[in-house]
């Protein structure tokens, strides 16, 4: 068994190490190691956090994003509350609070979080190996995604399908591979994809910056396109399948993922194509009944203009009957025939 | 009769003068009068304008924009053209094509400079009257569509409806009033509007910049959302119906407009709400059978991302299946109800 201690650095991640992965693990120093996603692509640059409050605010500033990653991001922050508030049960108590609550939306935040704080009884390693164990399993997550969605998208669409993508969903927003850029990428290693295009995914630009990024590094054939332009670029006979992510799947199949989700698939509904949400079994949230008891996040008027008021919600409900399929980690779940989570 | 020369000015704008208009007329100098769409919301500048070259310019660059403006300003560029290239009729017959083709996708730009043109065998000066008769007309036609879209909006929302628009429809793309957005300013000034959601109109923000300002002058209560936002704002049921202009309108009655219309249709259809299309009649072209027939910009990729490749098309095509209504300055064409313009 692999020794797990705070020196235990990027071991085990098979490809790239702390500058392609989302959240890393802890470094030599016992600091956890995360690609800082906000100063992407210009400047690729490895924050390292040594408290509470710095992951808090990494998280609510999006510097580590994306629900697989959050998952992994909470984890490891129990982890170091853990260190930090050894002898102060109520200062951990409310680091972990703080923690699981940085943000509402994906379900994953606060189920990675609340995973290690399980482990709290049996001490600060026991904690640092249960996070180490939700990142390990986030890589293996991704994946078997990978395999599992590049097989459906090539029996859907046959070889070399040309596929749209919204927001950052590759090894930024898991720990490596991702989710349904993982897919693509999967497609990509196997010959069996002509081309992406990336929404930008407005208002911070996840798609124009991180996606596109990862892509470029991957040698992927791309083109960005303002979020409005997919459902056009679709019925226009440009795309083949339309594949994202999720920050959280209800019951019913209800889809919470980020802004602009629900107008490309009311677009791929009206051009006739697959419509494909790749997110890990975390993502699933049984106790979610549908996408009307998800509080949607409002990020507020300063990320979309400096110069009016706005209304800003940072993720939006597909509901099941526009999604075909939902593959994780375990199972492609087909909505279009009528299965549910 | 109004006396037309060169130095006619503003004379004819009932309200702002040409600070608030998409294109004023010629001022006392004999240039052409603008607003610099490209500074606003910052800077207020009026472009005074000499050259047919200058015209072109600010066409391509956006800096006039908006299908009702880009006649007249088709129109002013004729009567330019017959001034700088007198006793050139080769030079003049190439400055006229290159006004008419400045820019593709909108029927007004090129239909405004050939109305112009016609009269060229009268002289520059017999042109210049026609050039002020397109204004005319397009001021008289705001003002039509927007008490005859402001009653319209009334029947079918009742009293005080929330109203999302798209793009800039305002004074500045067509002299005073608007097109969709004129049908707001009325609708505020009857009392009978209880709020705005703009969306910012990637990628080069119209909403968030012009309509912003257009609104915030008019002291109408909005708010700014990202384009791909409409659609989810409108089934969690904060739009009450979707409201914009065209830059084209096909025999069938597909509707050529900035790329995101299609989307927010697609959203509206699905939300139950009206999608109402405000546009002179000079938008209508009934030489193009439908959708499919219109050569739509891309305006490449720079306008997008400086990060990589793009895909960019400025206009969409809205299938008019679900277009509820068009509003003319002389008609209401029911296309819910089967009616074709």
């Amino acid at each position: 068994m692999r020794t797990i201690d705070w020196a235990t650095g990027t071991a085990g991640l098979d490809a790239g190490g702390p500058d392609t992965a989302g959240v890393a693990g802890f470094d030599a120093a016992g600091w956890i190691e995360l690609v800082d996603q906000t100063a992407l692509p210009g400047e690729l640059r490895i924050l390292r956090i040594g408290t509470v409050a710095e992951l808090v605010a990494a998280i609510r500033s999006l510097a580590v994003r994306g629900a697989p990653a959050l998952g992994v991001a909470g984890a490891f922050g129990v982890a170091l509350a853990a260190r930090q508030f050894a002898g102060d049960p109520a200062g951990l108590a409310a680091a972990v609070h703080e923690i699981e609550t940085a943000r509402p939306t994906a379900v994953n935040l606060a189920r990675g979080a609340r995973r290690a704080a399980a482990l709290l009884p049996a001490g600060a390693h026991a904690v640092l190996r249960e996070a180490y164990a939700v990142r390990d399993e986030e890589i293996a997550s991704s994946e078997a995604m990978a395999v599992r969605g590049a097989d459906l998208v090539s029996d859907l669409c046959g070889t070399r399908p040309r596929l749209l993508t919204h927001c950052n969903t590759g090894g930024l927003c898991t720990v490596t591979v991702g989710t349904a850029l993982g897919v693509v990428g999967e497609l990509h290693r196997r010959g069996a994809l002509a081309g992406v295009i990336a929404s930008e995914t407005r208002p911070l630009l996840q798609g124009a910056r991180l996606t596109a990024w990862e892509l470029a590094r991957w040698g992927v054939d791309f083109r960005v396109a303002v979020d409005s332009a997919g459902p056009f670029l679709m019925a226009r006979g440009e795309v083949d399948a339309v594949i994202l992510g999720a920050d959280r799947i209800c019951a019913n199949g209800d889809v919470i993922n980020k802004i602009g989700t629900y107008a490309h698939a009311l677009g791929a509904r009206r051009a006739g194509l697959p419509f494909l949400v790749v997110a890990p079994e975390s993502t699933v949230d049984p106790d979610t009944p549908d996408g009307a008891a998800v509080d949607i996040e409002d990020r507020g008027a300063a990320e979309v203009t400096t110069l009016s008021d706005a209304v800003n919600p940072a993720f939006d409900v597909t509901p099941h009957d526009l999604v075909t399929a939902i593959v994780t980690d375990r199972r492609v779940i087909r909505l279009d025939r009528g299965e549910r989570p």
